[in-house]
């Protein structure tokens, strides 16, 4: 139940890796004491998982040889989660559990509500920090694929690329609408699918009418008023749950 | 968008009510500058939304005329969580989150491998937070219905009581299992469910196997290993999105 270690994709060639990073190093050779001839579990971030022996521990790096390559619990629908900007952590939490539940990659957004500033120079950090928590979830949760974090994009920007994905849709409460069951009926079963998820104030509804005429379709996510980061993990698990099975 | 007041049943009585808590007051008086003849909604925690108008604003209380009774976002299908007391905060985002997402009432559970500790003075100055916290999220997701939150039960009590429900469910990453969808398939719809999540470390297996006893099936929450608090979350959303359609 420790999670598994991470070695990006270009230390591995063909049966060899070398672990590098200084915070995997030292939980593997000082906190779990691994020695040459031990069995280690990693994944590259790009979907897969490798089973290793250690063949070497040097002063800041461990040499590994793997023995078995698989791809075990990906999702074979890969869904791109949009959530607007949120204030306090309410992002960094999203982008946690979006990424135990499943999801592919995460563009967070502004919007016409968007409240949070953030300027550009503070916007990379912020994104490498969501980065990391994505890392770190991947590995918590057994999964193979980091879902990237894109840098902040307009909501014009990811209407604009919808017509990318199979399926689009936005959260959206103005009006008695459907839900997401019923957006997927009656048409082939999407493997791409894109959800927009606004902030705490909701969208505008000229953003509403943009999106339905970029095919972004308005879908309701129930009775009930969610906040804005429980409305990105209900829609993102109502989708999973519906098209994984 | 600001959410309901909450008056609490016994201070409605017919078309009359009366708001005496202190923070309700402040937050209508003082902060919203409530007069006589402005309008208000409120909600009593027992499934009912209440139009009304202010009659008096006195000088710790206000008196409210009742224009319309109407119960309107409840669902109809009443789920009950059980989770695993949990470590640091983590039982308060669940509690707050469950109520969102429509839980019908919350009952902490001690199992095998729980780890928090609690004495019993504290426990029930902690079940008194956790329960203001279902109350904040009830007025804030616009529900009527205020989800009980019970006192701390022992594993064995909670699958004691599983046969008082249409369906019982145990979330379990042990083996290869069906999820939450095939568990609902060929039988009727169930109206009272009932749900148990574990702690960080999961179940252990004699509490599966007891569990299996009491008629509570296991079901998988998917591929990928979710923490302890968005398994629950996970759990509550595909239950709730299959038995509301």
């Amino acid at each position: 139940m420790n999670g598994y270690c991470y070695v990006p994709p270009e230390a591995i060639v063909d049966d060899r890796a070398v672990l590098t990073d200084g915070e995997e190093y030292r939980h593997l050779v000082r906190v779990l004491r691994k020695r040459p001839g031990d069995r280690v579990t990693f994944v590259d971030g790009t979907g897969w998982v490798y089973d290793g022996e250690i063949e070497q521990v040097g002063p800041a790096a461990v040499g590994l040889r793997v023995t078995r390559r698989r791809d075990e619990t990906e999702p074979d629908v890969r869904v791109t989660l949009a959530p607007a900007l949120l204030k306090g952590n309410r992002l960094d939490f999203v982008i946690e559990k979006a990424t135990e539940i499943g999801v592919d990659g995460i563009v967070p957004m502004r919007t016409a509500r968007t409240i949070v500033e953030q300027d550009a120079a503070s916007g990379e950090a912020r994104r490498a920090r969501w980065q990391r928590l994505a890392l770190s979830a991947m590995k918590q949760s057994l999964r193979s694929w980091l879902p990237p974090v894109a840098p902040v994009a307009e909501f014009s920007e990811v209407i604009a690329r919808a017509s990318a994905y199979d399926l689009a849709v936005i959260a959206w409460e103005g009006e008695t609408l459907d839900g997401i069951p019923a957006a997927l009926a009656d048409r082939p079963r999407p493997r791409r699918v894109l959800v927009l998820v606004g902030p705490e104030g909701g969208f505008d509804r000229t953003e509403v009418d943009a999106a339905r005429h970029a095919q972004v379709s308005p879908v309701s996510l129930g009775a009930r008023r969610l906040r804005a980061d429980t409305a990105s993990l209900v829609a993102l698990t109502v989708l999973m749950t519906a098209l994984e099975a």
